[in-house]
């Protein structure tokens, strides 16, 4: 997969451009999905037989796998000011540099346009109470979503709104396939098609 | 029905102190709200048989009828910012003062968690926009919502995201019931129980 289209908010930008740590994050979350590729190839390659023909949650725990084994991301890190209350973040990873904390919070979203909109908000809320510095969220771009699960939420879907995080540092990447081919695999739908590995939670550290 | 909880931004409160046309906006949402009664009684009265035994659709439809009845308020506004991507402001109001004009937008929850979040982005899109000046959000309490449509969201469940609206003129009403009682008349689930009135649509007028 590659990013095909990406909000880098004002502050955001700044903080890539003159923060090491920040910088570090970014390259991070950019090379996991540049490494989300199909069995056998470098490069992703979508069946396109039919309009929803594949899984989308295969993609995203591809992209986790990549963010927990090779850049040692946490999975479901909770938000202190969420309590109980809504879910956890869904990939977390703390930045270090000598006695600099660097917190950085990532949603891949697999849900319809609503659940994309609380996605955002939960990065935000994160944002507003310095819990995280720096916030992603992950979605497929229209073409894309066009050949994945009915109803999943997309990039330009969710366009209008970036406006909202203009204050805040947050990303919004926008992921295509390099290849749409009649003959490239199904991605699973449901869970079926997930792997048993087991999840670095960050209550487990 | 009454309003038992409510968050009003600090711009809400100084519009509302200082503003006659908010002023008049909040006095007739406030209004609409109150009149929700129970047919032949002055109050309103929720049956409490059991979980989730109410639907929620009639209770909204109630509020919009008095709104557009008695106050002239339309539905379905679209916002110029979301063009076709979007559904339009549930309701909306232009308020009139000489040659002042202030536009007011308010949407009725009826959805789950992820729309609520959704209606309350997209009324914070028209306010950052100027499309709105005012914009209400209306929710069920947590104690109502147990006896109406399942996993419809409520006043607490959003309420750790309020501080997402601190800097918009923005209002969340959590409306409760005066009276549970397992006599009182179910509220029908699904468009069965639904009045055939024609709406005051904004595309109409």
């Amino acid at each position: 997969m590659h990013v095909e289209k990406s909000y880098i908010s004002p502050i955001a930008t700044t903080l890539i451009k003159n923060d090491q740590l920040a910088q570090l994050a970014y390259t991070e979350v950019i090379n996991s999905i540049n490494n989300m590729t199909t069995t056998n190839l470098n490069y992703f390659s979508i069946n396109n037989t039919s309009k929803n023909c594949n899984g989308v949650v295969p993609i995203k725990e591809k992209c986790y796998e990549l963010l927990e084994e090779t850049y040692g991301w946490y999975r479901e890190k909770p938000l202190h000011t969420l309590s109980s209350k809504g879910g956890p973040i869904d990939v977390y990873k703390e930045f270090h540099n000598n006695n600099i904390v660097f917190h950085v919070g990532l949603e891949f979203e697999t849900g319809n346009i609503s659940s994309a909109h609380r996605s955002m908000n939960k990065l935000l809320l994160g944002l507003h109470n310095h819990e995280l510095q720096l916030a992603f969220l992950i979605m497929p771009t229209s073409k894309l979503s066009y050949y994945l699960t009915d109803r999943v939420s997309n990039y330009e879907e969710l366009e209008p709104y970036f406006g909202l995080l203009e204050n805040d540092a947050a990303i919004i990447l926008g992921f295509d396939a390099e290849q749409y081919n009649s003959e490239a695999p199904f991605l699973q739908k449901g869970k079926d098609g997930m792997s048993q590995r087991s999840i670095r939670k960050w209550n487990n550290r």
